[in-house]
């Protein structure tokens, strides 16, 4: 196995450096980056001020195989990316004819006479570059040759910039497509033993964990093992993960729940105490969900557990809010109130005030109902109020996931 | 007004440049330096590669008066900051003995012996450093004179980063602290217009402006003007933003609304389609909040409106269930089922899908129920799905703050 070809990322603006926008394409192109084969060494954020842009990109074009930089490229006085990139790599800005010819009929459309001549510098391209057509906004993409790879300027908003990247790595990355396995119920170290225990001392097959509170994605990529052989990989590594494995297409842990529940053709519901509604919240960003998510309660008080699920109000005083029977009881009245086949809840303790030796911040009664009847779990998670909250959030959706898979 | 002193950020980690974690600690110290009177020349993340920290930190120290590094600074051989630093500043490292002996009883009371002496290279200080003695992790912070300035070593932990930042700039960098006012309903462009006219053109007072959907913060810093004349600033931004402006202090929309209920002595309620719990889910993130905050019903379906909130069915029936009916039935219906004062509705069509000439995608009724009785607004918001759902949860909880305040 050769090393790596050396990569490096650039994102322009001075929002960025003032800390007005928080910087996700860089991120977001590392990770690309390195299923697509390379190594990135750097990235840098810089203002816009094209004489240190020209510096930083004579600099990294000389070292690494592929620089990609994003932002500066729209139609303002502000946007320098293409004439660093030119003074860098010292070679001349050509206006290309198809694209000033869109730009004209776009200064037409919204006009904006004043602006035209600004408008029309996006058409400036750096001679012997490969134009990527814009598909939603007005700025194209430019590939330029260089002495050891490729420099690549990108628009900075991410949806211009995504597709664009995705054709550059297409053409010039690896190949195979990464296997993506997201689980729940795991934790980021384990998921890591897990997959490194399947592909042993392998140098073929390349392995990065990302990890979010209660949700981790194994990556596996190609570094010569071929498609065919990272494949079974996969299968086995989502094998060692077991059930805690939701989704093996990149799907949220709420978009694997909707589509359950579509597939299975049954309707699904929440009650939700120290959740708070994040439960809900994360069903219903998923376009679609309406089809199959008939609604919720947050039901912080006890008055509302009593009047909108009905919880027993002797009940929460002989068990108190913070218990099974009251998980229990809200799964049974969000499933009554809705008329859904499924339901889960939550009631716990978020903090940072509010536990007890018997119920610390962190524990947390949950109830899933189903067809065949109610079953209840207890938890405690650690973390602050945020923390517990969003791990309690998916525990609850992971509940709902497996009793769409279990019950039958 | 002499030119500003020039900072870098360096963050340092491998798992930056490989995507697997997205760096905010960049954002949040470029955002601080601007207010304590620098100006960030870039941004950089870096592998744990100690020979490449070394040549950067090299590069950056000869020209800015602040580099700021965090990260690289824990007990691992991963852990580069402290030699890169060494050697890019020509310095010895030292070990530091009281630092020495508090690391020396985390070791016994953990009981790593294996592991001591990696564990104890945290005490290895930059000649002529001063140390910042950890509050909540083990690495302790070091701030190295240099021929322009300094050269601060952080943690990489935010909750570790911030208060030692907090101290290095309180030292260094300017004393007043900037006047920060949050917005809902004025657009980022037209609070920086807002806040441009009250300061005309002087150039004692800077300015930027941090924007989140249907969000938008205006800060104004110290460059000259002094803290008096700040403040006095201040508040003439404050009244050109009129109600737009929610708080002064920092406070988020949903902590706003929550104190300004606590203070009224009233609870207040919600009922959610289209947001479909995520003005639950931003209330009942605040600490506290179970105070005033009695709970909410998603009703995402139609059985459920009328279930769960008393909405009748034959006003679905004529209205459609995004109307102005509708939003008001449920504002009553959320008032009456939790027995709040206070109420606020949405019902509307977040998208992609379900989208009429008539009723668009991105239409929203809203209801207020107070005291004094209902009221009803129709907006449409931009956007895509999570766009439209994120806009119409700031504007609901922006009529329950104005609600809370006009409302006596």
């Amino acid at each position: 196995m050769p090393a790596k070809p050396f990569a490096a990322i650039v994102t322009v603006g001075t929002e960025l450096v003032t800390g007005q926008r928080l910087d996700t394409n860089g991120a977001e192109i590392a990770s690309a980056l390195l299923v697509a084969g390379f190594a990135v060494v750097e990235m840098l954020s810089v203002a816009d001020d094209a004489a240190r842009l020209a510096l930083h990109l004579k600099r990294l074009t000389d070292e690494c195989a592929v620089v990609i930089v994003t932002g500066g490229l729209g139609p303002t006085h502000d946007d320098i990316t293409r004439d660093a990139a030119s003074h860098a790599l010292r070679k001349p800005l050509l206006r290309d004819a198809s694209i000033e010819c869109a730009l004209a009929g776009i200064i037409s459309r919204h006009r904006h006479p004043d602006a035209a001549e600004q408008v029309l510098t996006q058409a400036d391209i750096i001679e012997g570059a490969t134009v990527i057509a814009p598909t939603t906004g007005t700025a194209p993409g430019q590939i330029i040759p260089t002495a050891t790879g490729y420099l690549v300027l990108l628009p900075g908003p991410p949806s211009e910039m995504r597709p664009m990247l995705a054709d550059f790595l297409n053409a010039h990355g690896s190949a195979t497509p990464p296997v993506r396995l997201r689980s729940s119920g795991v934790s980021e170290s384990d998921a890591q033993l897990a997959a490194q225990r399947v592909l042993g001392d392998r140098a073929d097959v390349g392995l990065t964990v990302l990890a979010a509170p209660a949700d981790v994605e194994v990556v596996l990529f190609d570094e010569g093992a071929g498609a065919t052989e990272l494949t079974r990989l996969g299968e086995l590594v989502r094998e060692a993960l077991g059930d805690a494995c939701y989704s093996s297409d990149g799907s949220s842990m709420a978009e694997t729940v909707i589509r359950l529940a579509r597939e299975r053709g049954v309707r699904i519901a929440c009650a939700e105490s120290c959740t708070g509604g994040k439960i809900a919240a994360a069903l219903t960003d998923v376009p679609g969900s309406s089809e199959v998510f008939l609604g919720g309660v947050v039901s912080y008080s006890n008055e509302m557990k009593v009047a909108s699920l009905g919880v027993m109000k002797g009940s929460i005083a002989q068990h108190g809010a913070v218990s099974e029977e009251v998980a229990r009881a809200m799964a049974i009245g969000a499933a009554g109130v809705t008329g859904s086949a499924f339901a889960v809840s939550t009631t716990g303790i978020a903090g940072p005030t509010g536990g007890t030796p018997e119920k610390p911040v962190g524990l947390v009664w949950f109830g899933i109902r189903t067809p065949s009847g109610v079953m209840c779990e207890r938890r405690e998670f650690f973390g602050d109020r945020d923390g517990v909250r969003t791990r309690a959030t998916m525990y609850a959706l992971n509940l709902l996931r497996q009793a769409l898979l279990d019950d039958k």
